[in-house]
């Protein structure tokens, strides 16, 4: 076959143009080393929460992109100016919202050198040392966690991803019913599928069910005790109910530190309803499964090793920049049932390897293990624990000022380094709620720091994390002091 | 109600240990900056695919986890020594296989002020800065690609993940269905859904049929023709076939730039029959979208303003470090629809701000449109349509050479940057196969440059992708000199 090339004609003596020189970006990069350092050093001067509205950056910047190359100082430049000012701090000492975390020093190197390698591990040949070093900081992580041999970890962009992978591979472990190849829908013959989990779960589990057209509806939400903790009797009574009339128990998502109050739910009772049922065990430790490497925080959520898989992020609480999310399965031939596809051309010739792409829904890969082995190292597992004993430290101090103050309460148990809590002024429950609301939109104004709300059945609490590696004790005062004050003011 | 914390408790004086000391940090940054300029410098010095067996980076690492922390400069010795050297390059200029793309300089740099900030943009009030410039930057591409401005655009982190989504909108637009709610399976009145795509399309489309539990015997694979182009007659039988059949047509896949020949199913064709039959159609454009921006390239796409949802991957041809995958959509309301879910604790105050956790499964975001911008300004658009015409005309020059050589055959028109040839020696096609297998083996082995394979039809060919900054004429004449040679060695 003699094929013409279809495009238009251009000079073949033409030089290529390239990437920007290298000295130059040498130079830059430099430039860009003494900007990270800087901003490490003095982030605690920006307001945790820029004082921007909506559309403030964007009318800043040219409606269009430029026709002509720009110089890297000026981007630079413009960056200082325009981005670094008007972004929310998740770096800032005073971050306490959400679930606090840090991109530390190790992790930003780590980030650099893999946005240079540029590799996309999709299999083992197009990233070898990536492919293996993933392995290797997932099956550290395991060991100082604390988990069984035969856990297999991989890094996943989000918990989100983790927990759809985990309930895709559920959903395939029911054979009989061969979703992967007929689907589910115009199939008569299939019974509804149903996954439990707490009424505190976290809203990744309610998208992976819609997702994978499981449905809303067949995500039972389990109620949970006064500590907000799933009830097992609870649990087991919902899957008889809906084995009797006919719909197929799927999963059980247990969550090991729950978004609002970082709850442990009653994982051992769980898993052993689990077992006798057969259905599979999952387990949302994206918050707080990383703080199990310290053994006394590891007692307080038993049973972990019982999972048939694990998603937790060190992301979030083990300095670790966004993203990486750490999935550990019991069977990792299962994740590969349900999602494991090679077309012709990622075939290669290397046998019992394992190739990432195979774990999962995306085929593209970043290098992320990078950045993960670079903080365990820099910290080592002596270094993690002192930190994570340390957010926890800050915590209860701040639990026991809360208890110890009239017109404040705390709302939940703190297992780890998570504080709900909130002003008990003497007026009806809505109010409260509203007086609640004024509260924090009073506090973070402050811009020192920045707390986040939940609601705990009808009250809206104040939800006060520790989890960035710059918070101090004096922070902590600093909140404490001006949540007193504003409280003070606003009841008037 | 009074909470005593449930921790042991710890020594309040103690001093929080932070993050690395700032001037340790900057040191090892600085050094950090020189190791990727050396690094992008001198990456032509290593082969394209390390020497190495499968486990031997592992081997050379320790089983476990340091106890104590290590020291920066130990870290990066080890990186240099045991991971750089180990990796497949793709930044390497003879990197030539599947789709070849560049980590570029400005891409580095964006990326390490990204793990700096460490934002998570999930709603605009965590990261407002982020949030914009992720909107503005997907409209100058849009622009640039003569899309229309209706078209939203926003970051994810592979074409995989973004066509999961828009299946997932088009599924969620079968509103009678009600399948968010309800879910797929145990409810016998709903018909089986049906995704269409070519014989030819991506991979991903069979993985989002089965995550999304469609199944992946209700994607059909529509026949090509000789030039691989999905044949829109064929379609429409399929769809009339369907319907005919009780079955529900969910969304037609037009792939623009195959995987394998990079071929352009004929779009406009293709979305009159969507309109016509009310059927959502999403474009993978993942390889070849970017090069829209080059109006004599966008002329071999026609159509792509017709679509509900496209997906172009700025991380494979617009030099952009991985993970940069843009999916735009008509109505941005339907990805919402789909996919959108506010828990309480993310509820905040701004009102019609874009929160992008409401565009898709993952809550978590990183700052990916940060590099995005650093790379579209440092190079403009009139270098980046300089850099893709570039590596459109080496193709050609390439395809020039085959063409011209007596033993060779080019296998598939050219429409891009990317030929798929094959060597013809006389002997029967399963054992051409073989040869070229093995052609490609010994070639690869050389080391200075990496191609590919695929399959079309039965016969087996070889794949070479121009799209990183550093390759040359001067490399690709050493590949096509190395090719002929080892052609000639095993032909004896």
């Amino acid at each position: 076959m003699k094929i013409a090339a279809q495009q238009p004609a251009a000079s073949p003596a033409e030089p290529q143009p390239g990437d920007i020189p290298v000295e130059v970006f040498r130079q830059a990069m430099h430039r860009v080393a003494d900007m990270i350092a800087d901003y490490l050093s003095n982030v605690a001067e920006y307001p945790v929460v820029p004082r921007i509205s909506p559309g403030d950056v964007r009318r800043a910047l040219p409606p269009s992109g430029p026709a002509a190359a720009e110089p890297l100082d000026a981007i630079l430049d413009d960056y200082q100016r325009l981005i670094e000012p008007n972004t929310t701090h998740w770096n800032h000492p005073g971050f306490m919202a959400y679930f606090a975390n840090t991109g530390s020093a190790p992790g930003i190197m780590g980030e650099a050198l893999a946005a240079a390698l540029n590799v996309n591990a999709m299999l083992w040949r197009t990233g070898p040392a990536p492919t293996e070093l993933e392995g290797l900081t997932c099956d550290w992580l395991r060991q100082w966690m604390g988990l069984p041999a035969e856990f297999k970890g991989h890094i996943n962009d989000t918990a989100s991803i983790g927990s759809l992978l985990a309930l895709g591979a559920a959903r395939a472990r029911l054979r009989d019913l061969q979703i992967r190849q007929k689907g589910m829908a115009g199939r008569p013959e299939l019974p509804a599928l149903r996954v439990y989990a707490s009424e505190h779960a976290h809203s990744s589990i309610d998208k992976a069910c819609l997702t994978l057209g499981v449905g809303l509806e067949n995500l039972r939400k389990i109620p949970a005790d006064q500590a907000y903790r799933m009830d097992p009797a609870a649990l087991a009574a919902a899957i008889a109910e809906d084995k009797a009339a006919g719909r197929r128990p799927m999963a059980v998502v247990a969550t090991v530190g729950t978004t609002s109050t970082t709850s442990v739910d009653p994982v051992p009772a769980i898993a052993e309803l689990c077992r006798r049922e057969q259905v599979w065990l999952h387990v949302d430790a994206a918050y707080a499964g990383v703080a199990a490497i310290c053994p006394e925080l590891r007692a307080q959520m038993p049973g972990l090793e019982q999972a048939d898989s694990l998603v937790t992020n060190p992301h979030k609480w083990l300095f670790v920049p966004v993203d990486c999310s750490v999935l550990f399965v019991r069977d990792e031939h299962a994740l590969k049932e349900a999602f494991s596809l090679v077309p012709e051309y990622l075939r290669t010739s290397e046998s019992r390897v394992t190739n990432l792409m195979d774990l999962g829904v995306q085929l593209g890969r970043r290098f992320r293990a990078l950045k993960m082995w670079m903080v365990f190292r820099a910290f080592g597992l002596e270094g993690l624990q002192a930190r994570i004993r340390g957010h926890c430290g800050l915590a209860r101090e701040f639990a026991a000022w809360v208890e110890a103050e009239p017109g404040f309460e705390l709302c939940a148990p703190i297992p780890f380094s998570t504080v709900c809590f909130r002003a008990t002024p003497p007026m009806p429950p809505a109010a409260q709620n509203d007086f609640n609301e004024r509260l924090l939109a009073a506090a973070n104004s402050d811009g020192s720091f920045f707390l986040s709300h939940t609601k705990l059945g009808e009250r809206l609490v104040l939800r006060l994390c520790v989890g960035n590696l710059r918070t101090s004790r004096e922070l902590l005062r600093t909140a404490w002091r001006v949540l007193r004050e504003k409280c003070a003011e606003l009841r008037g």
